[in-house]
């Protein structure tokens, strides 16, 4: 099986999945429900993912109640509130146009969590973060797999990450690496709201790329 | 295009390449040449990541050098000669025995960086970290593509980030989030080497997922 060589067209499909993904917002997501099988499904590619010295420091709270949802959207609008400042003019009158989230929308929240570890782990040594970067390359998989199962994610960082441990009753030593909004879609975008609205341009790579140095 | 719907089995080739992902090192590395072409559709994938903000605040050096490589991993084998001591007895042993890089069997090498903003980030206000997250979004697509394309790639952690940044002449606002080995195999495994060798279980999902809160 993992042994396996792929085809072109297969490098094509995965192409295609990573072209396709979205961040959903809460003016795309219907309110049709997503299954515990779909949702299991998720999970099960969050934990393929690669983690320092295989460590699968991941954490996951699945929110279906509107309760806690309007709890953590509470926190959403009073975080956004204080980010609009740094913003003005003509930016900051289309940064408030913009729907940002879709917390209460979405038929399924996931809270992503980086736990430590109580003993040494191979790898995490000089580089500490390499545990919640695992936990990072997981919410990827998590995205890439909603999107070929046809449902939406979207990421959403306008988060007191303390309020959301307190709403959620979280471990004190655990850290909030995602809030993630789960649900089907009313369409995929063809290109990022971001870009589309012309509030950030898409980068060509050449000028990221260097060879040998700097 | 990107609105189009996945089926079944293109939901189960995805499953596939992430089930088949491995972290390669040098005792697996073979000596095959990586063309442009390859390294340019492998930075592609990383350019389709999520951004915070779209923001893409990722920068590459794509290293082939022998004698980069080569200062690259003198700090691997001072860092590695430390972080072993974490270890004692047996456990030592064991991490003694692992080879744990391919940073001078891989042909190719790509330090992978993030750029911090010079103006504020939509996104980025209460969670500064989403921008290194999206530059590990990054990577993960990177594996994966590799990983369809049946190029290996491995991430080295046990490095000296100061030391790789003086070593590729990167500006000093810029942090290292992963330092990658890239190249084709002798094999793909069939499961990561740290659980064959017993020095990690694979845990059970179970645990890891909470309802409602914790």
């Amino acid at each position: 099986m993992n042994n396996r060589s792929f085809s072109i067209e297969e490098q094509g499909l995965l192409e295609s999945i990573l072209l396709s993904r979205r961040d959903v917002r809460g003016n795309n997501f219907t309110n049709q429900a997503l299954t515990e099988d779909s949702i299991n499904k998720i999970l099960h590619a969050a934990s393929l993912a690669p983690s320092v010295g295989f460590s699968q420091p991941w954490e996951f709270v699945v929110i279906r109640d509107i309760a806690v949802k309007q709890q953590i959207a509470a926190s959403f609008e009073l975080e956004n509130d204080n980010a609009k400042e740094a913003f003005s003019g003509e930016r900051r009158r289309l940064y408030s146009s913009m729907k940002l989230e879709g917390i209460v929308e979405a038929p399924v929240n996931i809270a992503v969590f980086y736990q430590p570890p109580s003993e040494p782990v191979l790898g995490q040594n000089t580089m500490l973060e390499m545990g919640e970067y695992s936990v990072v390359c997981a919410v990827q998989n998590m995205w890439l797999m909603s999107r070929a199962m046809n449902i939406g994610l979207g990421w959403v960082s306008i988060l007191d990450p303390n309020r959301v441990k307190d709403i959620l009753n979280a471990p004190p030593a655990n850290k909030l690496v995602a809030y993630l909004c789960l649900g089907y879609v009313e369409a995929f975008l063809d290109r990022p709201e971001l870009e589309t609205n012309k509030w950030q341009a898409k980068k060509s790579l050449g000028p990221a790329v260097h060879r040998e140095s700097y």
